[in-house]
């Protein structure tokens, strides 16, 4: 069993005709529906395990139901679809808002923040299976690996990871796509008809990335229809949409369409609208190269047009009821926090430590933000709220208010003593040598 | 003499006829040629001082001979009128971008930036023209008061600040903008004719800001005609603009519009070629509340078009070909400059430990980036370097590279090790508890 | 009312003998008893303002009846003398060792920690008791100051502080102190007998400072009869005490000596039983040049028996029992901590914050510690806890326990990727030049 | 050779018989001469590589000679032995001093300094004498597997590390002492005949290391006669030792001990006097646990002497001699610095970085700090520097200086802005709730 436990990924040099007479376990696979999925459901059951699908539905567009079947048919014992989408909003992307969680200064953490809530619902039902195994079908170059894993190895540290394409029988008998179609066809595994796009895509209810393929060449540009989430900026309306964003605790609770009255307030419902919104408009495209947790440096598309929108207005409405300096110590711990979830450590210690940090800090975030949306753009128009920092008598230009300018004088004049010894020192050097 | 030193502010409790008899001495005023440093300006000369004033040209929209021919009729004694655009770009914008400087995660610093480069020629000026004091039209409860002094006590310890907004014998008399109205009329001074925008602004080459007035209320939209600087997205053109920007240590060294091939490559054509195409299609706009150094929350408006190109593609080539850890630690650094600026320490050991810091972060920070700018945005096309960091053939999905997929298994275990153990303990806990 | 309100320190001008019918308001001023704060009191009357005496006991050895005298024959319209003792160990200096506060990785704040606990009350009484005001005694070239009426202004934000020393009227007057000693002759202050020490120094529970007079001079060794709160280690007791303190949440519930089997368990017994321990052992000396907040290099010489024993006891236990990554995380802010107290930003937003956050890591920091006082010195010998994240079967050189030493390869190799590309392009960059 | 490559660790299941006839390749061995590195010598031969040995002497109490005469006997191809303490103490040592380098509060890092000082030795001779592999005995464990090998693939990228005691066919044929000395036996190792001690240590000019054994029980106390760098400080002379340390760019260049007169300035002259005296008085010893890369918690026990005192010494004069808010950003730097050192990152990008700021920073720190040793502790007397930024005068109690003490109120009193409409706005919520 030790042996088992250590060497997951050279174990299948044991696997053999003799492992088909008795299970070796059973695996909990997060399954897609799709072809590399589909074939390692068919290849684990070949090695001898017995196979429980699950599938999370985090707003990504899918036939959920031909999925269903799909595992069925290709012999998964249970088939799990699990609608997550307003814990994602609620428990996955309101935490990201709170923070103005960004990486590396541009990306907002679509993927990276999807996959512990994808996660955690896999070994959850791991444990009430009594599933020693999970399974997952992420590369073994990528992020989402360790992410998924690093989830998994947190909430159930018993749990043995099997991840195919790290595992050298595996990826040395799918050497490309083609071995993929031929074991494909080979296991009855539905063979998708439509031609693939040249990069690959992931896809949930916060943004779409894109990869690989041709996106690998950093100089090339990316082809006008690749986004599928936001339309292109040139086609866009000519007209905005004016939104009226209202925050409690720094999470949106109600926005409103100030044009058509329109207006929506579960964190579903919000996010999804903004979302429209953003899309419509083109919002949230970005082209980046950035570096992954294991060292490399890799291209990445993405747009998040209702995460976007949310950046901005989250970042207005704390500002406007922040104090300043507590303002400067919390960006520093949603930077540190963006790490965190970009490396893969939403459940850990830390992250949980700097995720009851940030919010502490949100709890007089409250407002509304007016905006403006248009072509690609979100304009910050005005903002208000019970909360408020912000003295509009004591800043005003015309008022004196409860400030004496004279101190000024002092607060410059001590500011300044370092300064001006420091200038004075220099000069004594520089004299001297 | 102590206490002439001590007390610049009240010293005009004593200013009387009699000083008239005997000049205090020599002021060197940062004059602008408007309607508050000329009042100042004719002020001065009545407590008694000799006048020197001064005008910076760093590219604002400026009459800089009327604003001379008016100093000399209020009877400055000498007139200087300085070209500082060239120097503004190179040694302070420069240095911004490869810091990315951005004060709380929004505003692009570019008065921050400008006032130390005003003010370091001034007192030079005043070290020159052998001026105890110097003086500004700044006022008690903004940033830009200590922007200039800061500045000017660091470089010339020993000088006296006149800062006339905050000396109430000044202040008290001119209450509003009616009092000098009135006073430049009897000191003939010219009146402005055309009425004045119902908020302030700030120019110069790198943005204009707009606060104040009406823009008190944070809840205000601002007016769509405030904008001087770029047009407004709904009526800029429907075409993008494609550009190449060439970056070397970290600053462009050159941009090329690929539509109509145009480049340039100095720095100041190059910074005033990016203001063009962003100021065409509406680039950086900004509607922000922010934190000032005396602790007061403000609302300002920006627009930032050039910089905000650059900061997008520097942005890209910096992550191109630097280290991810480097990135990390300059990231942090960047943050500390741009607080350091806003706050007016340009000239202070800090920010010049900073800024030597970063500056050797930049040294192999090369390459061309590409770019479109087009309604309001800068999309980021494409990106090559001669020192890139990005590995093509490492991140590949199609090869494998250099790189056995099978070490993740180790690196994602090792990372979990702290997860698990903190799981077991967690879980032990709370079956005793 | 503005004027008054905005010269609190020039106002003495427009004193005299008028202002002796009518009282300018009332004062709760912070009196010590000795010569400085009494002339202050004697004085404040002569300027027309009815005082309120306000003495805290924080441990600092006194005869606090015999000052309630004094200020009752000065004329003090009321005298308050608090004990704060306990208070000053539980709401300020717990928050600190779970801090492990150091300010410039040395100065462990005894005075700093003290001055909000002192200030607090002040003002407190000055609410209660209707008064506009509030003094002190202290300099205007220090931190105290900063300290005392930070926390005035946060807790009494409409509360005007009278500064003498930074009055001209009064420090013009009082240039040296042979002025104090002629002017409380005259106003039957009683003069001290014993001759001072050529420095000056502040007492309480948590620690003695000394500082200026002869050691100004930073070469200048501090006399050996300087410290009062330590044995000279020269001098100290050649068998060392043995203690184990048991902390719960990270602060100190229990303190035992294994040598006499005494124990204790309040804060303030606890505390100032490791006074008395650090006391014999001559524990806690520090001599630096720190930084002042306003920009100063001073010198100053502490001596902090019981809370060096903390800092050390509580590093311990926290790097047992608490998790890595946040353990870097909280040392961040402790560091912020310590800047925030040392800068008299106690009662702030941010510092609320920081501790909030800290308290929030300190929830598992429990268990004992066992250690040895001697000559001077601390020496950690042994902890235990039931917290504990130490896992001696894992950490274990003989058994494997649930690890596997082959994962460490890839975690290695995953690390070195950023590192060989590095190499490898740093090598064809040197190539190319 | 793709294969070799990848899985240099499950190679050994392909080792064989036929591997004898044919060298499967050189090997650089760090050879420590003890019975774990010459079994691994004879297991390497065995198993079919050519072993060059190499032992670096930096500093540890060696007979290098015998290690020669021992390698060669065991079928070494060639032998190094390098003295490398010059190069450690300047190379390596030095850029610690000037970082303040302290790891979680109180490691002075002695035994991750000493790691990438070694393998840059070894990785060159690897490089010069064609060897593709390089070896060690560090365990699957602990951190200096990961400091030696980073280094390596950071200095010779293509190099293949075998790392004996992560290789399952070694670790399970030598599960604990009795096997290596079996195996020992059997193939003419000399077996120590004195008992080993029960824990393990690691020595050099820094410090000792002590861990794993009986002291893995963390509350199990430290036998007295453990340490061997340090005296104990009950039986250390009753007399001081006073020190005056002389810093140029912020690392020692002269170290005079006042009594006697005696002066040493070489780098490793004056570190090895620093140790000496050091230990004479039992300076540096701690006992900590603290946090591996890999993310369990162990218990260390070091004694660093001369660190200790360097270390002391060196933020005395730093303070003396740097800015405040430099201070402020280098302590930050330090700390990162530390971390990286202990994690193996030396030769890494980042680390590079870093150092290269933090001796930016020490281009002033320069001076003397006069100091006395005693009984276990460092305590610093006095100061001065020709580039001190203390200016005695500006501080002083008794002179104004160029100081005005009423811009203290001023600079309070906007200080106090935010807190005060911090609290402004908390008594407003309070009231409305």
């Amino acid at each position: 069993i030790t042996l088992l436990f250590h060497c997951a990924d050279c174990l299948s040099l044991s696997f053999g005709p003799a492992a088909l007479i008795m299970s070796k376990g059973t695996v909990v696979l997060a399954y897609s529906g799709g072809l590399d999925t589909s074939c390692i459901l068919a290849w684990l059951k070949e090695e001898g395990y017995d196979v429980i699908t699950y599938l999370a539905n985090i707003g990504q567009d899918e036939d959920f139901e031909s999925a269903r079947k799909k595992a069925e048919t290709l012999g998964a014992t249970k088939v799990f679809i699990e609608d997550l989408r307003a814990e994602f909003v609620q428990d996955f992307i309101w935490p990201a808002v709170q923070a103005n969680a960004v990486y590396e200064d541009r990306y907002l953490l679509g993927t990276a923040i999807a996959r512990p809530c994808i996660a955690q619902r896999q070994v959850e039902i791991a444990r009430q299976e009594g599933a020693q195994f999970v399974s997952h079908g992420a590369t073994g170059k990528g992020n989402d690996q360790i992410r998924f894993e690093l989830t998994c190895y947190a909430l159930y540290p018993e749990v043995q990871v099997i991840a195919p394409w790290r595992i050298p029988k595996f990826y040395n008998r799918f050497r490309g796509r083609t071995d993929l179609m031929e074991y494909a066809q080979k296991h009855g595994i539905p063979v998708p008809v439509t031609p693939r796009a040249p990069w690959s895509m992931d896809a949930n209810l916060m943004h779409i990335s894109y990869e690989s393929g041709i996106l690998e060449n950093p100089k090339c540009h990316a082809p006008g229809d690749l986004y599928l989430m936001t339309k292109n900026p040139e086609d866009s309306p000519n007209a905005r949409d004016l939104l009226e964003i209202e925050f409690k605790k720094g999470v949106p609770i109600k926005v409103t369409n100030m044009n058509e009255g329109k207006s929506v307030d579960s964190p579903l419902d919000i996010f999804s609208y903004l979302n429209e919104i953003g899309g419509k408009h083109g919002v949230g495209r970005i082209d980046i190269v950035e570096n992954r947790f294991i060292g490399m440096k890799s291209r990445g598309i993405y747009e998040t047009p209702g995460g976007t929108i949310l950046l901005q207005a989250h970042l207005d409405i704390e500002t406007f009821t922040m104090d300043k300096e507590v303002r400067k110590i919390k960006q520093g711990l949603g930077v540190k926090f963006s790490e965190l979830v970009y490396n893969g450590f939403w459940y850990s210690p830390e992250c949980d430590f700097v995720r009851q940090c940030i919010a502490k800090s949100q709890e007089n975030v409250e407002g509304k933000v007016q905006l403006s949306v248009f072509k690609g753009q979100v304009y910050i128009l005005g903002r208000e709220s019970p909360k408020s920092l912000y003295n509009e008598e004591l800043v005003s230009m015309d008022v004196q208010g409860d400030y004496d300018p004279c101190d000024a004088s002092g607060f410059i004049r001590v500011n300044a003593v370092r300064l001006r010894e420091h200038h004075r020192l220099q000069g004594f050097f520089n004299t001297k040598q």
